[in-house]
């Protein structure tokens, strides 16, 4: 086998890191590069390869995703995770799902088992599942339940409880000022929210592209709150080229689940770089289609980060393999303080992880 | 007061209708229609008035909405629907919702509750909620519970009754063939399931434009399942004229939630219909963007239907109220065999219904 120029890329989410968490983040990202480039070079397919990589992402305790995620309101936890496959275009999301400790895993099978086609009696299979009933249909497929107690981490605990009291007396304040009633005030100190939701984006050595995102959601969120993770064109975008002028991008994103669905940024960001330019491209679809965007006009601080591969085949169709390349390009923006990406090559296989602080 | 010329149109569905409820389809959307026309007879906006309709048409026991709604694999009841106003470009979605007789009313709830800005300690309040959370949130939220038995009518008991004895038998079928293990095909009678769904789209005197859709699911569908009624950009799209050039537009689609999802119907209409042939441009989405979609090159036979109205102002800004003008079109297709739609003008006051049956 010749590995010519396949790439992998992930992020591990757009929030506020502290310098030990960050480095915590760059292990996990390396791991999960690692998982990924595995299975690329045993030959799988950049859908299997994404796969692999949230698998690791959720499981880290570090993450808002899987095991570690924020707990909502009833103290629960509660995750969202969809992923694409850009060859076939088929899609598979969960929402707000409990119990199983690989949502990602979920989505994934719902993919491949609509790919199978119709179910008996001509009954159109099912591309989004929520709650309970994404719950069971995971167990009737298969997926091991996963008790929430497990899921929960000592600071996603401490985080709760924290949470709560902030909520408790922000309430009592505004109660007190009767600010109930008239417009609504959010006073008191903000509860923390990690907003590090995780996502990968990957191309295989045939030029197929897959993207994943899975999520915990916002801390102390509503119980049946679903976030852009678990909807489609908002949380993760992935589109083989289809034709020889255009490019295959991969997409996926991180930040308020509220603010990304609404601007379906990660279907924006992939049509906006199949421009010449990606990088001016996306940062002016970063601009125009999320900060300054019409559809967020009324929020005050817009939160998300996102990260993008776009790659065309370059050389002779007709030539042999080896004069086959891949020409891969990474990008990265986000609006949040910081950022931790990171990305590796199945052809030099030196896993790199970077926590940004910029846009 | 003076209504120079708004207008307000409808669907319910696009299904196979029968003669005889292609009659009461007709008598449910005149009174839709009728509900809306006096809220905005009385100087409602198009949010409000669009709700007003999409009650109506839930509460008929013949729509798959609200109401009459297909019951699920296990014979419950979940219902899908959203809101969007084209004004502030708010947008709120409930998916996979039990025991609440209108399901738009916390879906219109959503969307007022998230304009009042964030909730206690900085939190943003969701556009999205599903399952048992959802119906948690529209009690607390003083929306009264209705017991499953009442939503179910004798016509979805019966169609439950006979579609389970359908697919028992069809997965019998397939079980003797060994077809399971190897590729899915789709043997038996296919299920008989009621694909309509009901949306509204409006616009009012100001020019604010409005839609809505609810649906309670394809019959048979998994629990959990949420289909294009409860997802951005899929199930409705409204979008205030932005600047001179542009018109007001306003979409609610309607057929197989799966297609619906995955090309993103109700924005892609919207979008299109921007181009100065309104009716040439619905015609080529429907045809490019959905019947020969990419997103469902693997589907063998591709639902749906699309009502889409744009509108602009014309005269000049400048001159009196009464020399202003809002010009109003109003289109729709379908895919399906029939598709019933009606519209009432406040002006003129008579409503109309059609079933149609042609593209």
């Amino acid at each position: 086998n010749h590995f010519l120029s396949f790439v992998f890329l992930y992020c591990a989410g757009a929030g506020y890191h502290s310098e030990s968490k960050a480095k915590e983040y760059k292990h996990v990202c390396k791991r999960a590069c690692q998982k990924a480039v595995d299975r690329l070079r045993a030959g799988a397919m950049a859908l299997e390869a994404v796969t692999a990589a949230l698998t690791e992402l959720e499981d880290s305790p570090f993450t808002n995703a899987g095991t570690g995620s924020n707990l909502n309101l009833s103290g629960d936890i509660e995750c969202d995770a969809s992923i694409m496959d850009g060859k076939s275009l088929e899609y598979g999301a969960v929402g707000a799902l409990s119990g199983i400790k690989n949502p990602v895993l979920v989505a994934r099978r719902l993919l491949s088992e609509a790919q199978k086609g119709k179910l008996s009696a001509g009954r159109i299979p099912p591309c989004f599942l929520v709650g309970t009933g994404a719950q069971q249909w995971a167990l009737t497929h298969g997926i091991p339940p996963c008790p929430s107690e497990k899921m929960a981490t000592k600071f996603s605990l401490s985080a709760y409880k924290r949470n709560k009291r902030k909520m408790e007396l922000a309430e009592k304040i505004e109660t007190e000022h009767h600010f109930l009633k008239r417009q609504r005030t959010s006073s008191g100190t903000p509860i923390s929210s990690s907003l590090d939701t995780v996502g990968a984006i990957v191309v295989d050595q045939e030029g197929n592209v897959a993207a994943a995102v899975s999520s915990g959601g916002l801390a102390m969120k509503h119980p049946g709150r679903v976030g852009q993770a678990a909807h489609y064109g908002c949380g993760c975008w992935a589109e083989n080229a289809h034709d020889a002028r255009t490019y295959a991008t991969a997409v996926s994103t991180s930040g308020c689940g509220e603010h990304l669905i609404r601007t379906m940024l990660a279907r924006e960001c992939s049509t906006a770089v199949q421009a010449e330019d990606a990088h001016q491209a996306l940062l002016e679809a970063m601009q125009n289609k999320f900060i300054g965007s019409r559809f967020l006009a009324s929020e005050d601080g817009v939160l998300g980060g996102v990260i993008v591969l776009r790659c065309c085949k370059c050389g002779d169709d007709q030539s042999s393999e080896n004069l086959q390349a891949l020409l891969v390009e990474f990008l990265w923006s986000h609006t949040t303080e910081s950022m931790c990406v990171g990305y590796m090559s199945a052809h030099d296989s030196k896993a790199k992880a970077y926590t940004g602080a910029s846009r």
